[in-house]
């Protein structure tokens, strides 16, 4: 079987218990996530042959992070040991008015000082049929930003389709560095995957009509977006993820995708929340896992929306279910009646 | 006063803290519980003297699950050491559209294989006026079926009211085995408590127009199926426990009693679920109070309607509420008011 | 900058895990909180300078909860160590349709034997522009009742703005004893804070047509409540929080002030419950922060709403939130969207 | 078989997790113990009907303190419910040269207001054969302390062996209220069981040459207390505990007993210490469990120290060893290998 | 590199939190580990491919078993799916004198049930040098002694190593029908490892003068033993751990080796333990990694100790040490000074 | 009373539960600590007024460092908000051969990149009578160590005396650069502390005959380093901690003073180790607070010994004792008997 190859940072997530806030804690649960690495969890919990493609410090904590992924079943062979320290971010959870907090403290990371020459692309894309990264990566250095466009060179030349979530992240730069990065990345990328916001502050695309904060979408202004992603980078697909935020505790989820010149939306669900984060990627892993397994754009945009639905009721960054959880769930049952 | 016996399993739960799936526990919460131990904590938490009997291995665990038993007061003078071992489930709660999932290793426990020889039924039944089983522990094995039955016939010679919960389990047996056995039970049992879907598959008794896992309940089918039980096997009551799921976060509750040719209807409670395991079981536990206090057909269907409705709030198999907080809830307090 | 002197009890809270019951707990959770105490914590996370009068035992534990308060930055130079105890509550958190329960073990605290005489409090007015007690303190016991009056007096000599939370406990004294003991305090009081039931249970004005535990809420109820307040005791504002519950889970959250002529009415929040305890506290916190402020009448109101609303998403009793935090929020955005 | 009957006060003992001080503690881990409670407990683990007699609140936390009892098989069904709030320690374990360190919150507890006509002291004799109490319970009021008086006549008058162990506790009462109060229970004492303070601290009973801080033991010094001791009051038996005290960690620990006009000394344990509370309650409760048993002045002493060297291995107040494991130690076993 | 391949159980390891006893606990740390398990973690911590094969359930608890070894590195790439449960044991940890508690229940576990045409032992030596197993494998059933008969056949076959550690269990056979199975595996065993009690128990070999239980060791005895072992079976080497329990807390630990006709006696470790479970295994990781990496015998002797040493202060029953940190600690430096 | 100014980091400490691995950790205990920080909280814990220097990130972490430096009554008025990040620590914490292992995250924190600009030192100096600093301040950066120079100057010229515990850390600079550096500083300094290695690795003073690793201390040689530290930088006083380290269970802990021309030998402890984190920062804290109060040479010594032997029974980097219970154990009393 073929293999899907993930590139990205993995950090260190501290959370304090519970809903305590930071000012509260005196122990953080301890979990490991990022982008890359959150889609590539969720493809090995589908029984995909994922590689997670990183750097991490030569040291025991750098080590935990790369035993977590094993212990999911990623292949962790191509990451590489080095450089200073590992990403951290701390999560205080929210919960109904007070939204979810998170404090970087990722610079000067492995990863944001790899060099290109750090990793052996072509040997990394043997074997595998996709490539997929995000965002936030490049916006990590200009160093990892050239390993990116290596890698998705590579993956071109290897006859793999990439794929990048925009995952706009306004602390690592500024909309207009990162349009001028992403821009030279979209040549390589085949699949879009984009939430509201991310068209905009990238690629300055913005849709005419949607409120978000106050948690109204609007259809036509997502198909617009959609449109003229694919229009001006040529993309074979873009996926659009739709989420309404009523609190902290209780969203409505869903996703449009946009392929074969024809529009998709998914149904809807009413998430009530235990661990938000990773929910986009878990989106993503889904969406990857059903267009490799050959699903119909309706049935694929299902599986990827089901999939991250479930994410919300799951604790940390990865998202761990089954193809078959989500398709019982795809198939109508939320009901949420024990299993035995 | 007098006594109630109860008869059956208690297996030791296992379940990763909060919300954690299997995959990521790495400690277990340990509680006790099985279908009539839950009921025989019930009962003793309203004060009722509660006799739980079953046998459990000569073991430090064995012990611990006794002494859960009688801290909450409840009689283990008739409990059983022996036999190999104690019944496992492994419980990974639910949220949201993920629901609970449970996995049992309760193959070869020691109730599985006790022989009725093990228990002396007189002796037991003496000084009581109520005996409680459910169709969980006859499932168990070949062996244990047959005490059930003894316990019934001794119980009936003793002048005991018998309550039966049907309490179809599939991984226990078959429709097929379920309804030969259970059929030898029905002619003991006074009181029939079932859920939406036991008296299809034990029996084969279907109600015309309920659609479970859309949420939606017709009282037309509980009336139809609550006669038709009554009327093949002459029960003095039949109990229907109407659970709507919403999700594993979310469900509405209610239930229905037909006792003297007359059907009553609870009023439905918007539960927001802690732990609902047991629910059932507190169910049973507050119609017996009820019924053997005296009440009258409506209240004591609303006090067991209250009491399990409470129980969905509490952590673990185990119903601790006190006879004051369901009355208080019975009067209409559900507002959850801080009590100082 | 000019400061704030709360003077009450600090408590030693004691919460099973989770929703654990009393009967099912093996640790407890340990919090320190108490009315004023709560007020002083707010008022520090809002950057203001706030003063903690109280009596504490001279042991660890008193210790520790002084500690506490100097960790949010409360000053607490005018604390005093003496007496047999601190005050206990054991909190056991409800959900959904079962209340939280508090079981107080506070007599003999320190507090409550203190004498005005431990207490100096022309040196503890000095450069303080703001007096707050609750009806708890005077509440304890005869001596602290004259230590709060003494307290009333230097502060308005001083020429401080008094405020009152009513705040009735019945389980510390009758409604005639409330009545007279705080009639004593009225005079001294500028701003007089209430909930729904504290000025009937206190002073025995009822507002005509509100059905509480049903959750209903008469506007004109609560205006004709706060005009007779205002008129018996010649308040320059009348503070009266409106909470509808749900249950325990889920209330609605809004309040009301009367002030110079004019009812002002919040926005109401729908609440999913973290930790319901310290909610009235943490708005008569916010008020006192916004009048000192400077804000308008309406805004004031919506800055005590919006903390208030926040706090119930917060474990413990104190509330941990910025005036940004809470701006934010009163700004509309509500939406608990992660913040990176 | 006949009983034991042990009449004193439960308290909830809170402790920081692990080796946490009180100032650095976020949570308390709750466990109920108390002198005669503990004997009570060790008697119960030993396969004895103990009852156990006290008066607790009517609250939650009382209930939970009852529970606790039950859940070892003690019987509390003379247990009193009432009086004002239950008894409190805070416990910080200590380590190595830092001590352990006790805070009493107990004032004021039910049990200490409790009045002799409480307890019907004939009706709870009944069936006993052996009465035990300590020295903690007189102390803790003059009227509690005429229940005790009481109760001793009654046992007296029933047949029962009384033992008490002195357990001088000097925050309670001074040296001459010890020795006038507890003068006039010893007439009724069989067995007195002091450790190497008590006789001087409560009679002024004198050892010659005993070096207590610096561990250093004369056993000459104990045989001349001991017999003192017999000779005043006429005790069938006196047994005095060796503690030698080398660090928090680490201490010695053995015992002489003096009956028949004999001198008996057991084996000495150095012993690695989890939880050195209750050890002294743990050789009471082995003493006579042993005595009662018909062991042989040796063998019986030998089992009391076995059992309490067990003790210093377990967390909490009480002792949960069966007279297996103690017998086994006391065969010379103390390698601790692993038992599979 | 050529790998090493591990067959027997892996099980989930359920204990109390710290050093409570079964009694007190209301949650289990939850662990994996097995004999045959915890050699290939050591193995994979030392940086050698390490395959394990078992059988385990396929459920969530059997693949968290699975995940578990993935995450330290272990291949697992073989285990095979299927049977009823996976086997449990509960461990109660001692301290002083009370002795750590194994309470099994591996009964009907899917590995004992296992057959030996699960297994492709062709294609799973292949690419192997070494084969390890350890007497409790066979233990389990005779279907699955078979499978390791079969696995021997192969891997003599194939060219591998052949280790095993004869870890006599009295629990699941008796030495006459060990004795009986275990004399069929030995023509295959190039390596044998025992402790001091396995010879006489699984074949009778007696050393003249040791007393266990009393903590001595005469080198004498062990030497006897060790040169009949291998005269009987022709073993290429034999090893013997030394350890004498001074009690549950502390221990003394040494080995020695016999082969080429030399002996060899390591240096002994004066051990505080963390966790005494799987300190036999360690020894065994420890050997194996010694003896392919080319040590000298002493060397080799000398690395295993080291790493078994430090496994007594680990928590689990895994070795998490690195090469690095055993040789310093065979470099003589066990000093426990701060790394930083 | 007058004031101890402390300037240096604070960091964030992370540690897995009890003595896990770091590979094993799902989450870490958080406290706070660095050098100088850890000597502030002692001297607060002694009653005396320590203001803490530092600067920390303006994010939720940082201020909570700077709440649990006020916590513990530590005056934080001079904290500067700003600069990138917190320095990170994580402690793995050793047991018997097993050392403790920390890992470093403190590159870029925002007090390394401090300038001395950021500090007002006159400010801070006034009402002082004491700087302490440590040696791995300026090893953290070129600018902080301008800083560090600037408050000497700044101290000196205010009339404060000048404490600095030498604590090389050989991997933030080499032994060259920390020569070089700490060499300017020298002028200024009037008490010198530094453990065994300290003299050498940072100024090339070498003891004739200790041999560290053995644990074997020679008296001679460190009267000899003392003197020589002494006659290069002309320092009032010279102290020397001298650990000899059994395993990091179990060290032995003394230390020498050098004075007047006069050699002063402390007793020695045997300290079974809970936390040896801050063992030597404890023993700074107790030498300023037993210098300012006047003590004696050879009582200051000892006080700060027992002050630091103490420590090593205290979770967290800070040292939680009082002046009382230091003087408790300078009098001889180490047996550790619970303290009521």
């Amino acid at each position: 079987m073929s293999k899907v190859v993930c590139f990205g940072e993995i950090m260190l997530r501290l959370a304090p218990a519970g809903y305590l806030r930071f000012e509260q804690a005196q122990s953080f649960d301890a979990v490991y996530g990022g982008g890359e690495a959150n889609v590539a969890v969720s493809l090995a919990n589908f029984g995909v042959d994922a590689l997670f493609v990183t750097k991490v410090p030569d040291n025991p904590v750098g080590q935990a992070a790369i035993n977590e992924m094993r212990r999911y079943g990623v292949d962790t062979a191509y990451m590489v040991r080095g450089g200073e320290r590992i990403g951290i971010y701390f999560l205080e959870k929210g919960a109904s008015q007070r939204p979810s907090k998170v404090v970087y403290d990722r610079k000067y990371s492995s990863v944001s000082q790899a060099q290109s020459r750090d990793f052996d692309w072509k040997k990394i894309c043997a074997g595998a049929d996709w490539f997929h990264f995000t965002g936030i990566t490049p916006a990590l250095g200009d160093h990892v930003a050239e390993a990116v466009l290596d890698a998705c060179k590579a993956a071109k030349k290897a006859g793999l389709t990439v794929s990048c979530d925009l995952n706009f992240r306004k602390n690592l730069w500024t909309s207009e560095k990162a349009g001028e990065v992403m821009t030279r990345f979209m040549p390589y990328v085949d699949v879009c995957i984009a939430n509201e916001e991310d068209a905009e502050k990238v690629f300055g695309i913005k849709a005419g009509s949607t409120d978000i904060t106050g948690g109204k979408l609007s259809h036509d202004g997502y198909k617009d977006v959609a449109r003229q992603l694919s229009d001006r980078f040529g993309f074979k697909a873009v996926a659009i993820t739709l989420r309404s935020s009523i609190s902290a505790s209780d969203n409505n989820w869903a996703a449009m995708l946009y392929k074969g010149g024809e529009y998709y939306f998914s149904r809807n669900y009413a998430v009530h929340i235990v661990d938000r984060v990773g929910g986009g990627d878990s989106f993503g892993g889904g969406l990857i896992y059903a267009l490799r397994a050959g699903l119909s754009n309706q049935e694929a945009l299902e599986f990827a929306v089901a999939a991250s639905c479930l994410k919300h009721s799951i604790e940390g960054d990865h998202n761990h279910v089954t193809v078959n959880e989500v398709k019982t769930l795809m198939a109508g049952d939320g009901s949420g009646r024990v299993q035995r």
